[in-house]
This record gives C-alpha cells, structure tokens and sequence, in this order.
C-alpha cells in the first residue's frame, strides 16, 4: 500500500515506455521524481524528449551525466552502425550493464529524497533480448538494493515497479493514450535527428510504428522521411 | 577456479584497501584491469593515488566519470564539514548507492572485457556503518549481475571477490606489506590536500593509522600536520 505522499524515481529515457511509466506512476498517486541517465549515447534527442515530458507532466528532472562510452561495447554509444534488420540473440544496440546501472542511480536518488518506489520501463514482451529486461533480474536488483540502503538496514523496504512489464506495446500505446501522455513529445528511435526526427527503419522505429497500428492510435511520430 | 589468462576488474580507489586487492589478485594469477570512479568526490588526490598504485602495479587504469553531486546526500560529495569524532549509526559520509552504483559500472567493464571476476575491496569489520560493506550484500549484488548479463544468461559465471571482508585493517596491511604494496603511494584521507598529504584527523586516517600501529609497520603516509 502507499500513501499519496510517497515517493516514486522515475527512470525517464524520452522514449514512449518510460513516458507511460511516468504517467501510469502518477495516476497511482505517488509524487514523480524522474530520472534521466545521460550516458553518452548518440540519440541526444532523446534527453530533450525527457525534458518535454517531465515537464508536459508537471515535474522536475534530473539528469545524470556518466560517460559509458569510456568502457564501450554497444552501437548505441560506439561507432558501430545500428542495425535495421532483427538479428537473432542479444542485439549490438545493448549497453553494458545499462539497467543495473541505471537502477543503481535511481537507487541513490531514491536513498536521497526518501523514495520508497523505483519506476522503470522494462518489458519482458518486446524486450529484443537484452536480460536485463527480465523480471528474474528486476527481482534481484530489488533484493540487492533492499540490502544496500540505510533504508533497507531501518526496515522500510523499496520497491521497484515495472508497470510495463507483461504489456505489448499496442497495450502500453493504449494505456497511456487514455491517461493523456502525448507520445507526440517522446522519441524512440536509436538514431533521431538533432530535431528529433525518427528514422523509421531501426528496430525501436519498426516496434513503435507497429504498437500504434495495433492499438489503432494515430501515430504523431515525426519522421525524417516518408 | 582459475587459470592464469582470467580477467579481473579490480575496482580502485587509490586508498589502502583496494591497492591490497589489486595486489591480491594480481597474485591469484589473474589479469587485472583497475577500474576508478571518480564520482565528484572532494579528496580528489584520490584519483591521482589510483593513477600512481595502477602504474606501480603495471596495470592500465579506466577512469568512469560520474557526477553523483547532482543527487547530493552525503558529506563525501557536498558542503557539509567532515567529522572528525566517531558517531553512532552510518555515517554522514556515506555516498548514497556507491557501492551499489560502483559494482554496476565495473558489471559493464567486465562484460566488454569478457572477465568472469569482478574484486572490491570491502571490508565487514571497519565497516564504519555502511550497509553496502555487508557480506549479504555482496552476495545479492552477485546474484543480480548473473542475471543482468549476457555472460550470465550463456552461463558463464561472474563473480564477485571480496578478499578483504573479514580482515581486520592489521591484517589487511601485513598481507600487502608481504606482496610489496608501496602504501605511501595511497590515500585513504577524507579531507586530503592537494598534494595528497592526509588531515591525520578524520575517521578514515585515524582507522588507517591504528591499522599500521597494529600491523607493526612503519606508517608511510604523509600527513599535512605533525
């Protein structure tokens, strides 16, 4: 049970999924910290979307700045070329550790404000085959950050919420549309242009334009080409 | 077990303890890759001592830039004066997550290394109150990393060491002394001037110069006043 006074970090990417999380967190009562992780990462726009929709929300974001490109290892943040067909296994658009390092920061956050929640976007659906998507490992982490805080020692227990979980992504599109997040403001592709602009082609392009034509919602997706 | 072409992330700080595990593991015959945070820390002579111990140890230091002031909450990282009398409790230089976020960081590292071991330098009994020094922790942390990555998920364990956990700060310094780890080239000071020359005076000096006195080594450190 939570109060309405309680706490939420709110992991935010400026992505469709993280900007329903936000909206899903604050229909549920909880006061919106949200969390936005600048990890070197090429799609920029994405920060900026995080900025719109944290705003469009009414709350105020804080951005962490770590540099991962200094140990490497994904196209996301190297200059490997970012696939457009789906490859089998783990993609090369995964980031090393990238949601245990994220969920460490929104831990420390969370440690700082008196957060008893941590809200994240992960989906085990759609998830492309990154493991650290998977509910096993969200179970972990909270085991593991329940052990690592003064708030964990004092009994008072943390809780991560993966609202997104089980849903499709024609669900998330629907669940968010009826509480009024406009995905008009979010980006999701892995190479947007510098205006926010999607490419179309990516894998999280295709995934997106997909989730609107099943949740038969108009897609208000800007496109750099047609 | 182990064979002689294994990788290690050693996470360093550029203090005592984690110069011991750098030497530690370096004698379990594994290849060693330090890993330093420098997450806005004041005693940032710190980084410089990583920078002396990694090249005295013949290793190549990574340094991960990570600004852990933005979300504040501890005297390590803000304006608030460092004690310098024991309390009662966790202390106000506790850096909120940094154990959690620095195993995180060094998880990345060690995945794009390919290096099933990951080797901090906690210790359970100058613990000084910090929940994520507690050997349950570590175990959790662990758990979680098998499942955050695609080693774990293809079955290729990774683990984490911790050889200082049950050693008395003595202990820790006579193991060393015996693998020929140049001390003077550490710093474990809070308040460290910018010649890494330590306050004698804080909680960490005053457990690190107890540790040489119960060792029965000669103290090598620099301090700023007689």
């Amino acid at each position: 049970m939570t109060t309405a006074r309680d706490k939420a970090v709110v992991l935010l990417s400026g992505g469709l999924d993280s900007a329903t999380v936000l909206a899903m967190t604050q229909d549920r009562g909880l006061d919106c910290h949200p969390l936005a992780v600048d990890y070197g990462q090429r799609h920029r726009s994405e920060l900026q979307a995080a900025r719109r929709v944290a705003e469009a929300a009414g709350t105020n974001l804080k951005v962490l700045k770590i540099d991962l490109r200094a140990i490497g290892g994904s196209a996301l943040t190297d200059d490997i070329a970012v696939p457009e067909t789906e490859g089998e296994g783990i993609p090369v658009t995964y980031v090393p550790a990238r949601n245990t390092v994220m969920l460490s920061l929104a831990l420390g956050y969370a440690e700082v404000l008196g957060a008893g929640v941590i809200a994240i976007g992960v989906n085990a659906v759609d998830y492309s085959g990154y493991p650290d998507c998977r509910p096993e490992f969200i179970a972990a982490f909270e085991a593991t950050a329940n052990l690592a805080t003064k708030a964990g020692v004092e009994g008072r227990a943390l809780r991560i919420h993966t609202p997104l979980i089980d849903l499709t992504k024609a669900e998330i599109i629907r669940a968010g549309s009826a509480l009024g997040v406009d995905y008009s403001l979010t980006v999701s592709c892995y190479q947007a242009d510098e205006d926010g602009r999607a490419c179309g082609r990516c894998d999280s392009c295709r995934i997106r334009r997909a989730g609107f034509e099943a949740a038969g919602v108009s897609d208000p997706t800007r496109y750099s080409s047609p």
